[in-house]
């Protein structure tokens, strides 16, 4: 398993009237999360795209256990529990300043080729960088 | 079952570099469908609101089946398949132009008293509006 | 003078904890409002993009008169002052619906060809079907 | 004159398909900037508007210079020019990875009674935190 944290600050333009976080906000935080865990592999989403990869959201579930709130520092932990294949999956836990559990979430993404719309294998660097969590498990 | 349909233009504001609509917006389409969907009803969210009832988020699951692209005009069929108890949920399908099924989606919500923080039976309002599209599951 | 009108009604995630809609949200709105004063003569804003003319704002100016809120059914009436030259300004006012003036805005663009990243001149077709409201101008 | 900066790294759900960031996403990064200004004054805006203080926009300028796009790492150097009255104004110029300014904007913001909806002097303690960067002003 690869595990990474993140922190985000909830912006006052991310809450609604009823002083939460709007639900579909949390899914930019993943976005936030997911990139930055990429990241700390050395690998960088953007250049991926420019390199011909782009990698489209195919599922998401998210529950919402207790409301974040305006200007709260919320910590994300993401997760990769298995090593991609047509698809990778990220696990999110994210908890306020208390240190509550307020929100979990799961994001399934493919790879995919933005000329031919095909699906392809994860680029070798990523299961380069990934493998080494993952290898007490075969 | 009670189902209600509602159409959604894709603004650019919601799409991303990809092209493709970002994947959180599609929880504001849902926001404007299952909202139609209760004033179809005769229920305002706004009115249940200032009548002292919130209804927060506690779940929600979407499947990307294909990219809503900019200027679309989205087709939201929202239907509710289950008289609410202490939750409600909402269940979509999203077909573009063509027809095609695009996406699919389930929200939960609570009835929530914002003043204790508790959850609440369903307003008698509601239930009264949509018991007759559950009479015949007795 | 050109002139088309815009409805929009406003979306929970578009409030803030305020109970406003968020300042930066109103750009969504003039943007709604600009590419359906487009539509209404015979441009489609989308079409142009596919031709190789993108539009990228320049310059934005906003006045918040008056508070919108969730679900108010905003009246935009959108207006194209002067015919377009290497840029093309839009001005628009935003009623409730008791018919209040709650907001002005006047957003600047530019006609850019992506390739080259250079600015063009206006397509012809919006000259054409701009032109006869600005006729008695000369 | 009062001078604070901050950083912000653009975000995928802040791009749009022209892969520039949207327009309207700018006045988020305002915010951000601005309320990290105050921040770095011992001025928390969230405890402003639990004491009762409200800070709503009244007017905004921007001026999109060149784009920012994903996953740029912004700067933004926020002012405060003047002593706030009934109102304050903040200053952004905005520099991506190279040093260059993409971007200017400006924000005014009243003071504001929720209670009552009416203005209200700026709080003694901005005041009082403020008034030793402009002393030479007098």
């Amino acid at each position: 398993m690869y595990k990474s944290i993140t922190n985000v600050r909830v912006r006052y333009a991310e809450t609604d009237q009823m002083g939460y976080v709007y639900y579909g906000n949390y899914l930019t935080y993943y976005e936030v999360a997911r990139v930055e865990s990429l990241k700390n592999l050395g690998i960088s989403y953007k250049e991926l795209e420019s390199e011909g990869i782009i990698m489209p959201v195919v599922e998401n579930w998210s529950k919402y256990i207790a409301p974040a709130r305006y200007d709260d520092l919320l910590k994300i932990e993401v997760s990769i529990q298995k090593l991609p294949g047509l698809k990778i999956r990220f696990h999110y836990e994210i908890f306020n300043e208390s240190g509550k559990l307020i929100h979990i979430g799961d994001t399934s993404l493919v790879f995919l080729n933005p000329i031919t719309g095909k699906p392809t294998e994860p680029p070798e660097k990523i299961l380069k960088v990934l493998e080494p969590y993952f290898s007490d498990e075969k």
